[in-house]
């Protein structure tokens, strides 16, 4: 196995071509790395400027004269071997190589990445790409890379074969709050291969959850080896981009084994244990259900409802994802009926025919979440409902109304009922062992798919936007733990 | 056919129950009629106080002493009939009865509900509900509903079967700019059923589209009747609730002969042309679709993209969804090589290989969509791009570099360059009849689906959030062209 450690925690890094051109490459990866709040060493190398954001620019790798555990490469492609040779004889291990050039583009760029990828191997030295956008370790705070997000760490860690779309999946996990560990976009993997990173991710602590974007695998049999060994420990989450001939005809794909055909690849990833996915935002949310929630322990169900019209929507999509809503026990209906009101629907999905009152919510959660006959709870239409009255006291007022309330208070106070209502899924998860699913009606536009509790607990609430996300996400987290518990590791 | 006009047209409406009672139905409904801005005369029916937000109230229906359109009735079940009696004696046609407690509960209320429609069958008249969240004219800015929404008017019509699922989709539409018609909860259908307001919509002039959301048909024949005849000349876009047992189980669903199987309904409603969805939100994305841009007269799509990994995903989800990427004649290939740096794709996904430049972007999409080769395009990444540079200098401005730019300045300026592109987009699509599918590489969360252009033409652009929503889309459009075709009406 390949020690990456150094080229995802380097104290020191060197971006050769670094320069203060704004709009390009050399400017847009340095100032990543310096405004991001990288604390290691930074060496900007080129030959044009003495400064490069303030800080002293070498002309060589060699005049840095200090160890250097990373090299980030943005001169173009005819000149990289030569600094690779230059990184080699001072001792330098790991190096990006952001230039494109070599070979997606012809002839004489395939034969520079040959010639660059058997130096490489000779020397021991792990090169990721060349042609991709970089590498980032949110936890130290590392921006090697075209996107200048800035994210939560997380336990999430990220492998994609196309920049575009790692680049994506940033800025979602960006806006929902989702934290991530590690980025890498393999790029043309000239040296390091989907199945590098995978090893890395596997035996990294930092790293609870893996997300994949591949299109081709040139060695099938190492992939599914890595992959194995990985999924018994943690969660990959997997999207095959070139899944159909149009596809893969767009991608000129690799001819790998597993590339040939999907079918095959599905049935291999599933021997594998990894979780495939069909969509780059599904790809996301279910990697942040696997780094927030417990998995469930089995497929039986409990629904908790505002309106009757979701949990037909609910129940709907649990059967046509292998889901089960067992009905209610005598003991539970019993314990339900002292909480509601006498015209609830007394089965399950359990509907709160519309009481608005959050103390009610709390305990039919609970009350729910605490009982053997579930091992998931999904919760309908409470989130964001708490503030729709303040749509009705806006009417009253327009219409003439003196109305005694504190509009900016009253936003608080609903404000803080559902952050309390949230914090306390949390709570319940690690009560119970067992994932609950809360589903919005109305979700914000901004409201961030992680709800970031002051309280540190073992888990985090989601918010869902649809039933059928939170269902989707829920029969992908059970068939893991099913998978799990056939090795005898849950 | 039932007349339904002074129903969704009237120019009075009374609602008995009127209150100030914040939380309740009788002021949520009449605060929202009339903060709403409706234009016509507004009773409150009320024994219980002299004026209701400013206006008189009348101890009864009878002591208005002039024509009333529609009554909006909010008290208790038990004291329906006799209301509706007295509506019948001076000559009101049109009830929504907002009010629960009939055949949804037990045996008392079944009674009360056939007593109901048995009267308002002989007597002509139109009701809407029992136990329904109301009804919405947003043309006349008529909100006799539940939900406080202020929302665009446009030509989408909305018929929802559950109160809280129209209510969602009521909310969504807000959010996302997508203007409505019409909407009204069919509630328990005692009189009004799902087929009678197909028919009316069927004729209604400011209706182009209609959305369903149905559990239950009590006729299927003279549903399926209404659905033919509708399809022909306008989309009809449905979401099926208790889909499966446990679901319909949910839905303590009605026992009509195509409620019984799924497989069945969804086989009557091919034959109709009916676009069958299996979510939420596809239900108001393609309705919205349908709404803003031209029909694709066939299967043949091609793709403009800022990066290869979406072009590869999105030609994955093209195959998928039975949808063709045929590749570029010899004569659009010189056309893209006179305007593209000499190293993109040459193919079709065109790969525009990163290019930050909106006048390319422009002529490229103009490229494809004047070719006969293709009958839609998608576009991706190239909206929201525009902005991503202000990230570069802020992270330069943060390492000291004095950058001459006025940021707030900058960004109106990108704004602007990203709205005329949208509005290009628009014009395109009128100028060859043919729909664009824009994808955004990264969305704000605030940004809404549709872009609302300053000059009003024939179409609208739309914003997708990835490319399986886009491609989703446009495959269902390009069946119902299909179907429209063999009917002889494309």
């Amino acid at each position: 196995m390949k020690d990456l450690t150094k080229l995802f925690y380097p104290t020191s890094v060197a971006v050769i071509g670094a320069s203060e051109h704004i709009l390009k490459w050399g400017s847009i990866i340095i100032s990543n790395i310096m405004a991001g709040g990288f604390q290691g060493e930074v060496y900007p190398v080129t030959t044009s400027s003495e400064l490069v954001y303030g800080k002293k620019a070498y002309k060589t790798i060699a005049e840095i004269g200090k160890p250097v555990d990373l090299v980030v490469i943005t001169i173009p492609a005819h000149s990289v071997q030569s600094v690779i040779e230059q990184c080699a004889s001072v001792g330098i291990k790991n190096a990006v190589i952001v230039s494109s050039g070599f070979s997606e583009t012809n002839e004489e760029g395939k034969k520079l990445e040959r010639q660059l990828a058997e130096f490489a191997h000779a020397k021991g030295m792990n090169i990721v790409g060349p042609n991709t956008m970089g590498m980032a370790n949110f936890k130290i705070n590392l921006h090697a890379m075209f996107s200048h997000v800035r994210l939560f760490a997380g336990g999430i860690s990220l492998m994609a074969q196309s920049g575009n779309v790692g680049n994506q999946i940033m800025y979602w996990a960006e806006q929902q709050h989702i934290g991530l560990s590690k980025f890498v976009g393999s790029g043309n993997e000239a040296v390091l291969r989907c199945e590098d990173y995978l090893d890395y991710f596997y035996q990294d602590e930092d790293t609870s959850v893996i997300i994949m974007y591949v299109e081709g695998v040139d060695d099938g049999r190492s992939f599914m080896e890595a992959a194995r060994k990985t999924t018994a420990k943690k969660p990959v989450v997997l999207l095959k981009g070139g899944r159909t001939s149009i596809g893969s005809k767009a991608a000129m794909s690799h001819t790998g084994a597993l590339a040939g055909s999907i079918q095959i690849f599905r049935s291999a990833m599933a021997q594998c244990g990894v979780c495939m996915v069909d969509t780059q935002s599904e790809l996301l949310t279910l990697a942040a259900a696997f780094d927030s929630m417990p998995l469930p322990k089995g497929n039986r169900v409990g629904v908790v409802t505002l309106g009757g019209g979701w949990g037909v929507i609910t129940a709907d999509e649990c059967e046509e994802h292998g889901l089960l809503l067992p009905p209610l026990s005598r003991e539970l209906m019993a314990k339900l009926d002292e909480r509601l009101p006498h015209f609830w629907s007394k089965g399950n999905p359990v509907d709160l025919v519309g009481q608005p009152d959050p103390q009610l919510y709390k305990d039919s959660v609970e009350i729910m979440a605490s009982s053997d006959l579930y091992d998931a709870i999904i919760v309908l239409g409470i989130i964001n409902s708490f503030k729709s009255v303040l749509r009705l006291y806006e009417a009253a007022i327009r219409l003439g109304k003196e109305v005694k309330m504190d509009f900016v208070e009253m936003d608080k106070h609903l404000d803080g009922m559902q952050s309390a209502f949230l914090d306390n899924i949390a709570e319940l998860m690690e009560k119970y062992e067992k994932p609950i699913y809360p589903v919005a009606l109305i979700s914000p536009p901004d409201q961030p798919v992680i709800h970031r509790s002051e309280k540190k607990g073992k888990y985090s609430a989601m918010i869902f936007k649809t039933p059928e996300e939170a269902v989707k996400c829920l029969a992908k987290q059970f068939r893991y733990a099913a998978y799990l518990k056939k090795l005898g590791r849950l």
